[in-house]
């Protein structure tokens, strides 16, 4: 089993200025990467308090690839129906050169109505920019004099500078939050996988990866799949402060997630099936069914440790955790030091079941 | 007078792989931070061995700002055309945050009509999306609820995140080669000047800078405006083999450009007036000419001192030069040591002229 840091910022002005929060993240990540931690990976969102400090993943990934040495840099996600082929392509191939080879892409369909107002595109094309955006990338790293024909980015001939420095290209993760249809077209096409476990049933979550195995398999990709999959981890000696932090960042988590997902009351998108009751499951949330079916890790190093155990079981030894250690505006100290009892006393439980890392 | 450095990547993977580019860029900016250069400097531009490295400077921007503690980071130019606001807008504020408010933004309205091309954006709206880019920046950076309703870009209201660290906004350069017309309309807007001389009398840029401050003045903007002015610098000890070099590696450089501006022998616009005449003008490149006509730098620290000298004359004390060390494929060991003799034995000449840095 391996580790990763996820930064997904839910907080805003009101809560810490962006550059503290900035700083914070490359501490955290350089920390991570003397700790052997696999992976830091960063979100792609816009405006609001849920996701908003971070409109450009990559750029957050440059600092902490500089900032760091043999840590691996994940985009989760960048999104590609929100920038042109040619820009996302180019300066994930600078990020790929400047890492020296360390860079994960994660790509994302994005599911925020107020996103897709924003940058003028229909949420009706979502599910086909995707799939040719990830595809125009793959092309502009692999092959010269590509053309494209896709009305919303026709070029070419174009060959892309700079060539990636991982060859044939950096690894591609899809990112899929409740569609077994997309892991299994991740699946087919040979890509890794980064879900979200919390707005997914357990049995859901497991018929996903399941099928993405199988379909994976079956269409040659003989190269063990690498899937991530997405926690909140509040860690600490003292069990019951650790408590009542996780509910009390949990409940902001929520709450800045209904405000950022409202207008899903009032959408219906034949794209997005189920959409329109994301304000409804978010309303019934409830932190301690949560923590019981280890959607949100918390506790002490053995609490934790059983936790990640039963994920395990549940999911394959063969998974990636991408940890949220600083949510909200959780104080430093305690992300930092969470991060440390983590490496320390939790991760060491699952070493002999560590696979390398690619 | 202030110095900072530029890089310009006229090179391709025949000559240097991007990875080993990249690591001599940062080697070069903590030399130059640690020497007291003003600012390090970044070109966007795709596809050719003429600028393609750097298809997106604020990828490389953010590595330098993270390598770096006192340097200023300076886009030379972001293209609007080329990016959405919203995310050009997001992406440049993270960096100001990263850099604890350290980023000058100049924007550019870019000329190769390969670019705006594979953009799928008419050259005849360059000048429209550059000014309406700026503008939109500027206003997601210092308004809340922004609209807009330009159709190549319409979006709102919307709250941009993260705000920049400088307040009201970064400082903003527009990038101009060769217009009275657009030096004169940054001067009514207040904004800074980045200028080339290579492509323009002295003369020529004499007039655009007395029409600047002029019009600038007028306008009612009182403080100082910053201007910078990008050469290339070969500097040594050794004057034949700094000669040789400077030689060989212009010469490159106009080969480079040559290939680049080659359609320009086939495209006429209107909204580039004289731009057919590019190819005309870069096939009668003299270096000597070049040189005693002070549009590249090269010699020892004695004749490079009188040039600046020379150039303050003709353009004011208060400007700043943007030096491109390590043009082509100069070896780091040549950049690295015009970068400190620079520092040490020109610089000081001019220390009496020099301004603080905004």
């Amino acid at each position: 089993m391996r580790f990763g840091l996820t930064f997904f910022p839910v907080l805003g002005p009101g809560e810490k200025p962006a550059s503290t929060y900035y700083d914070e993240c490359l501490e955290l990540a350089r920390l991570a990467d003397g700790a052997g931690y696999e992976h830091v990976q960063v979100v792609e969102h816009y405006f609001s308090s849920y996701g908003g400090y971070s409109p450009d993943p990559v750029t957050l990934l440059t600092a902490i690839a500089a900032a760091t040495d043999r840590i691996r840099v994940t985009t989760g996600a960048v999104v590609p129906a929100f920038t042109h082929p040619i820009k996302l392509a180019g300066k994930l191939a600078m990020l790929d050169n400047l890492s020296h080879g360390r860079l994960d892409v994660g790509f994302g369909r994005a599911f925020l109505p107020e996103e897709f107002a924003a940058f003028g595109v229909p949420m009706s094309e979502s599910r086909t920019r995707f799939a040719q955006g990830v595809e125009l990338c793959r092309r502009l790293w692999t092959e010269r004099d590509v053309v494209s024909d896709h009305e919303w980015a026709a070029f070419g001939p174009v060959s892309m500078l700079p060539r990636p420095y991982q060859q044939p290209h950096p690894p591609i993760f899809v990112a899929s939050t409740t569609s077994a249809e997309s892991c299994a077209a991740a699946g087919r096409a040979g890509h890794h996988l980064q879900v979200v476990p919390t707005v997914t049933s357990r049995e859901g979550l497991q018929d996903m990866l399941a099928t993405y195995r199988q379909v994976r398999r079956d269409a040659g990709h003989d190269e063990p799949p690498r899937i991530q999959i997405k926690y909140t981890c509040y860690l600490g000696e003292d069990r019951a402060r650790v408590l009542e932090q996780a509910r009390r960042w949990e409940h902001n988590y929520i709450e800045k997630m209904t405000a950022a997902v409202s207008s899903w009351g009032a959408t219906r998108s034949a794209d997005y099936p189920g959409y329109e009751q994301l304000v409804a499951k978010v309303a019934k949330y409830d932190f301690d069914k949560s923590l019981a079916d280890n959607k949100v890790l918390a506790g002490t190093p053995e609490e934790v440790g059983d936790q990640v155990a039963t994920i395990a079981e549940w999911f394959g030894e063969d998974v990636t955790l991408s940890i949220q250690f600083n949510p909200g505006a959780l104080p430093l100290a305690d992300a930092r030091a969470a991060v440390r009892l983590f490496a320390e006393r939790v991760a060491p439980r699952f070493a002999a079941a560590t696979v390398p890392v690619v």
